[in-house]
């Protein structure tokens, strides 16, 4: 894997001066071009061993190009905003918009390898962090990202050599730490290490780029030109159509029997009862905010429904119950300038909360799979990935220890009709009913087909859906709060 | 000052049951029209005594209003993003944007009381705090923000009252802390203090509204009242043309001396000389923002000049001697959407950097008084405005150790044309001038009596301009790191 590493590339002094100056002037040339045309950002990971060079060519990467649409980010310490949230959050919120490039100087590989190395984690744990690295990535390009992941190299010698000459010279004294020396004493291990992470997570559309890191001259001239070629080839295809992907269709409804029509919608409880639950478990609820140990988990409770179907109404029921202090509510509606420049998730992750702190989505990241899919707003390729993307994010959610309650609310054809008519004769403004939502109306059966097609693949055990009846709003009120303090105190006690 | 909040008043239950459900109808339906125009957001501040039902006034708003429209920021302890930026990054972070309710329980007044009440300041500190709040809102309800500021008041017997009844009940027991009861026996300094906080914070745009916190019904119902009044009022008022202010004219030019006409353009340095001082202020800024004090300040550098006049070759002169880790560049373009939602400086503060970093400013804030002045972006009253405004910005910085180090690159007009037909030869792409260029050259004095004002206005002690007479590009690149090396220098000296 290392072989082309380590056979003493360098570039002669005459040859860099007379290449360089064409490098950089095309570098920014494509950089202008990129930037102009905002169609795709450029995510350049810089990783590889102690002394490889990873700080200077950096550095070079941001002297070659114009600084002004470059962010480069060091990934040291988590900050506490950062730690009470997934890891991959502090990533998300770095990611660079479309026509931009953004360095990593570490990335999502390093604390897995160093846990690896340092005998913390166990293999396997490696391996998923490394499997859900790769899923990461393939979402991250899939959403048009051009993701470039460079490694440096050194041979056993060579490192050692680097570390010397690094430390005899005084400017660059500073840069070796005992820590260095430190992994280079465990060289033979992390060698080990890193080459099965490159294995596991050199793929298609983001393979490792692994260079020489020993000679200057040779290690800024191959990132420089390989970012290069990568963007001018990037912007020359862009555009292009995409190939369809073949998919079996979704599971086919041929005895029409599914999950929402197994739902028993005349379900309801009477005022009283009502009233007497709902204290309860308002109550109940208000007591897990308060409990100490809530301070340690997340909840995100997230809402979706046919229209008219009441999300409005219990979600007020959950707030009502909650100190303004520790909930935000999240009304979701066309993304912004800002979030469309971004890959098709980072407008929920920027909501991800602190510790302590519940957060509500009136509408949900499942809108790709459902409006999106039934308007035709994304391409079929994008709404049928985004199952196992949204499954991977609620994943890094969970063992975050964030409770992720999905609650789907289902009236029947019927109720909705009701709830219209009855909308329209009351007027208050705010309850007006929009050509829209008639419209959405006639695509009942359609969209009926894409939230069992949801069903089916985003319950899973650590973030089920809950479906909902609510033809009697004050049954579904109810048995959405009772779930929610369910959730809460099931994930309070595995702490 | 507090005497009509120790009145002792009530409503009773039966009004209040009648009134109530109207209040809310017409909250729901004010909310709804201000989310539908967008055109200013509202600000509501909730101070008062322990026990004056602040956090049920919050609670209730969320209960009363639409969540998805209500922002609810409970502003305790800052975290440690929070406190490594100036004090009022925190409350811009969580402004809401046009259209949309913040309510802030706690506000800038929270800690300047606090620490007067404690002794921590001296009146003089705490009447400069009031001041500074005072500029805050002015500048953001002149951007357009209703500013509702509450202040819940109690007697001193209604106090201890309150304080007993909360802690009696086992459902609000938790409400009252050891910290509320050390307080009540502070009752008279806290008075004291109080209404002089008020009295001098109450403007005619944003006074204080005080209410007695004693009976919940009186108390809740007023604040919704007040809310729902102010925000109808301004939605009736929005899209009214504002009266103009009458402003003496600048400073006419009468003998045609000005700042910039006194500089020397013709300065240069040789090619020789500009390479060792490159060579030693480079290496100065690299050993300066590696110096441990370095850890405590802030960096930010800011370039506005003529077209053409050098920014991006000046800026790359000083990114690289840094470690790309520790800086980064902002390159200031029209404002996105939701930037637009926000007042003027939103969108710079959200750029304002951790400790340790150092962030370039490619053009700035400065853009009110230059191109948006000349261009009539904005109005004469908005620019005239943003003097103050900037220097209230700036001052705020500097306050928190943040080095703020402002450059005027100024070319003759003679040069600009050489470098515009120039750059029109070599044909580079990034280098081709646009009509925007030739157009706002038209306009050279106008820009020019801009920058002079601009300079006479805001070059202050601390945060000066400094002039780059950039003819001689080596000159200009030279003065302004060694410029920029004096300024940290003398910051972290004074650490």
């Amino acid at each position: 894997m290392f072989e082309s590493a380590e056979l003493g590339h360098k570039i002669d002094k005459a040859t860099y001066d007379a290449e360089v100056p064409k490098l950089r002037e095309a570098l920014l040339d494509a950089q202008l071009d990129l930037a102009k045309l905002a169609k795709f950002p450029v995510i350049v990971l810089v990783g590889g061993l102690d002394g490889a060079g990873r700080g200077e060519t950096v550095n070079l990467l941001n002297e070659w190009m114009d600084p002004r649409f470059v962010q480069t980010h060091g990934m040291g310490e988590p900050s506490d905003e950062e730690l009470e949230r997934p890891m991959m959050w502090r990533f998300w919120r770095s990611l660079p918009p479309k026509g931009r490039v953004g360095v990593f100087l570490g990335s999502w590989y390093t604390w897995p390898i160093l846990n690896r190395v340092m005998g913390v984690t166990k293999t396997a744990d490696l391996d998923q962090s490394l499997e859900r690295a790769k899923r990461l990535e393939k979402m991250l390009t899939e959403e048009g990202a051009l993701v470039l992941k460079f490694w440096l190299h050194l041979s056993k010698d060579k490192q050692e050599k680097r570390l010397k000459l690094l430390e005899k010279d005084p400017k660059t004294r500073w840069r070796v730490t005992e820590r260095d020396w430190k992994h280079f004493k465990m060289y033979d291990k992390f060698r080990v290490v890193n080459e099965s992470v490159i294995r596991h997570t050199s793929t298609a559309e983001a393979p490792w780029i692994i260079v020489e890191g020993f000679d200057a001259r040779y290690r800024s001239m191959t990132v420089g030109k390989v970012i290069l070629d990568a963007i001018q080839k990037r912007l020359a295809e862009a555009g292009k159509k995409t190939t369809e992907i073949f998919a079996p269709p979704p599971l086919p409804s041929i005895d029409r029997l599914d999950v929402l029509k197994t739902l028993d919608l005349s379900q309801k409880i009477d005022k009283k009862k009502y009233l007497s639950e709902l204290e309860k478990y308002q109550g109940k609820l208000a007591l897990l905010t308060r409990d100490p140990r809530f301070k340690d988990i997340t909840v995100i409770a997230m809402f979706e429904g046919n229209d008219a179907a009441g999300k409005g109404g219990a979600i007020r029921r959950i707030t009502g119950a909650l100190d303004a202090r520790c909930y935000n509510t999240v009304p979701i509606a066309a993304p912004t300038e800002e979030e469309r420049a971004q890959p098709y998730l980072w407008r929920f992750w920027r909501h991800i909360p602190r510790r302590g702190r519940l957060t509500i989505f009136d509408r949900s990241w499942y809108g790709r799979v459902l409006v999106e899919r039934v308007e035709g707003f994304c391409s079929k390729e994008d709404w049928m990935r985004a199952y196992s993307e949204i499954n991977d994010f609620e994943a890094q959610l969970a063992r975050h220890n964030i409770v992720v309650a999905k609650f789907w609310l289902a009236i029947s054809k019927e109720e909705q009709l009701r709830r219209f008519k009855e909308r329209e004769k009351i007027g208050f403004k705010r309850f007006k009913i929009t050509e829209e939502d008639w419209r959405n109306r006639k695509k009942w059966g359609e969209y009926e087909h894409a939230v069992c097609d949801m069903v089916d693949r985003t319950s899973t055990e650590i973030a089920p859906w809950t479906l909902v009846e609510a033809n009697d709003k004050n049954f579904a009120r109810i048995k959405i709060l009772k779930t929610l303090c369910t959730q809460i105190e099931a994930t309070m006690k595995k702490k």
